[in-house]
């Protein structure tokens, strides 16, 4: 039978083995109580195994509370690998992740638990279909080619109303746009309803289309509950759009798949909330499994922050997220990782060093509606940072060769 | 306009002013560029407000990783007030998630931030019903009254067949137990597929209600993707069963609400996953919180952990909880919390006395298939220490008033 693996960083006051086989006993069989003639046969098909032990340093003090401390006060740290048999829980998400991130986080037997990777058996190919469009169909959709998807968010993050972020659209269309996105604050507030609002941004983005051929991809938050969302994305499809947005923590796994499953649009994936779940170094979850069940659901588009970003994250984290994005799952389903947060086009040439790709879709804000020459020239300052990226320039050596870079540097890149 | 608010548990190595005013600002707001005409109107309605801030301890390390330290390398904590206008999201719970929830946890000024608990105006009990059954819909489907439920799980976790598991509910049905659940682990595997699990028990559970009158309550764990999930809970319907359980944290907001609302089943909220949401003292969400959004959502039950629990929970915690769910919510919205983890009866008057309420479904797993006596004894051990409980007596009191909870406490007081 094919199994299950997944990769955990453990940290536990009692021995690694023990530790680790109550993680997979909690997760699998748990306490046998006699079934007249079946326990060994039960034991042996459903006990999820501890398949390698990989020990690490020993740390003085817990990593969290709540750890039954023992007689020694020494907190081991180890990666471990479980497996589970497919049979466990077939062949459904939510199950799958009650499984490798339930109770787990709750035993006293660890001070840190961090889900770290998993590894599904090719059985998962024929349930699920992954990304719809993924790489390949951003890229028609929006007609872009062997660069990454220049795209912004409009701002404020709330309070316009519909036809103020038509206006914005317009601007920002012309200037040469490839993708905008809501807020994900913004979805179906009062001051700018849903529908209002695709009605008053498609009629730009369609007759901008019509005047120049390219149809700028708009992500059109749709996060609500499962019949809103629903109505929402028909209202997307209806209108023209090529794409819809999901907060993807907010609305959860089996309300995102739904949508997902409807196949008309590129889903992007938001990922807010995922500070909660990753910023402790020894809780939670890392990017590498995350997004593995956010492709298995089918999202296109997914966060993964920026080189020097705003927020906390550090860079080694965003790096090592896009290439999680870049690897096969299952032999494809391909996902468009989204940078963002902080970007003004100057970490184009650190990204394109540390990651070697340009099937991104690159997000800036400032950088485009506050470039000092207007929003066309943000937009061809981005996409000409990207080609000095290529050709493997610094961002000193891009500036040099290429002056036009000279206003972003100025006023994005030494303010910061 | 109505308000929302939220109250944070925040560390900061910047002034804490300084800290929560970027926090009102990224969660509403945010950078304003400007939209001709607009701003000053745009700032004063949909800004966030800082309403409270309590200055708290000093610590001289970061709980968390990635702030930005500053030059003092001190590192504030406080309790702060945000509000928002109604306004912002509208009565969409995940738009409210993302905003209360959202992107704050990444930001580099905080060193630590915790959602606290948070207020809703009274406009959201026109927009949600709540939990359609609640305590009082759970004591009328089970036909218990002015003592706790008792109920128990289904053990081994994982393995047992349709017909097995059928057996096991036969057991415990004839020995008077009011609910039982299916484990989280288990939901629709190849091994025991749904629709034979359901057959198999509510043959035993109508059949024994037909005989004595008293349909035991059976939780199925419906958790899958949406079609999948609806097509389940009709087949408990039809089969004639009174209860669904979801793992709210897998199948997430948009897919459990889509359950709740169905109205047909008290929906039994399963909180696997929550460890990774809660442990860390300065990271993530607490119960308060959270269990306001499942009781919008329309959970009828939901986990709370119990008294000397096996997990990692602090008892003070677990009575935090149950307190929580015993406050009205707009009003009402009853939710029924459901006490388990190393439960046996011996737990009941520490349980009733910090927290004196009997509206509890009181679970136990050894406690009652492992009680020396057998199961039906096991049963009626629970409910005695209930008894004794709710008279205002210790353990110690209750065993010598009730000679017949000596084999109780014998086997599973002294073996802990």
């Amino acid at each position: 039978m094919e199994r299950i693996s997944a990769t955990y960083l453990i940290e536990t006051p009692l021995a690694v083995e023990k530790a680790a086989a109550v993680l997979a006993g909690e997760q699998s069989s748990g306490t046998f109580v006699p079934v007249p003639g079946e326990t060994e046969e039960l034991k042996e098909r459903f006990a999820a195994w501890v398949e390698k032990i990989t020990p690490l340093e020993t740390a003085k003090e817990p990593s969290l509370p709540g750890a039954k401390s023992g007689a020694h006060k020494a907190f081991r740290r180890a990666e471990v690998v479980i497996s589970w048999s497919v049979e466990n829980m077939g062949w459904n998400l939510p199950a799958l992740v009650s499984t490798i991130q339930g109770n787990l986080y709750e035993l006293s037997q660890f001070s840190g638990l961090k889900l770290v990777d998993m590894e599904l058996p090719p059985s998962f190919a024929k349930h699920f279909r992954g990304p719809k469009f993924g790489v390949a169909g951003c890229r028609q959709l929006t007609g872009v080619q062997h660069r990454p998807l220049i795209g912004t968010i409009i701002k404020p993050s709330i309070g316009l109303t519909p036809q103020q972020t038509a206006g914005l659209v317009k601007i920002l269309a012309e200037a040469g746009i490839d993708f905008i996105k809501d807020d994900e604050l913004m979805a179906n507030p009062p001051h700018s309803p849903f529908d209002e609002r695709v009605d008053a941004v498609m009629q730009v983005i369609n007759a901008h289309a019509d005047r120049t051929g390219k149809k700028v991809m708009y992500a059109f938050n749709v996060s609500d509950e499962a019949d809103e969302m629903r109505r929402h994305y028909e209202k997307v499809v209806d209108a023209g759009g090529t794409c819809a947005m999901i907060s993807l923590n907010s609305v959860g796994l089996a309300g995102a798949k739904k949508v997902c499953d409807f196949g008309a649009l590129a889903i992007h994936g938001h990922r807010n909330g995922w500070g909660a779940m990753n910023r402790h170094p020894l809780l939670g979850t890392e990017f590498a499994a995350y997004q593995k069940i956010w492709r298995l659901a089918g999202v296109d588009q997914i966060h993964v922050n920026g080189i020097a970003n705003k927020f906390w994250e550090s860079d080694d984290s965003v790096v090592r997220s896009i290439e999680a994005c870049g690897k096969p799952l299952l032999g494809g389903m391909a996902v468009l990782p989204v940078v963002s947060s902080g970007q003004w086009g100057g970490q184009a040439p650190e990204t394109f060093r540390r990651t070697q790709t340009v099937d991104l879709l690159y997000m800036a804000g400032g950088g485009i509606m506050a470039h000092p020459e207007g929003p066309a020239a943000g937009v061809r300052s981005l996409r000409k940072w990207w080609e000095a990226a290529v050709e493997g320039l610094t961002m000193e050596e891009a500036v040099k060769k290429y002056p036009e870079l000279n206003p972003s540097l100025e006023k994005f890149g030494k303010a910061k």
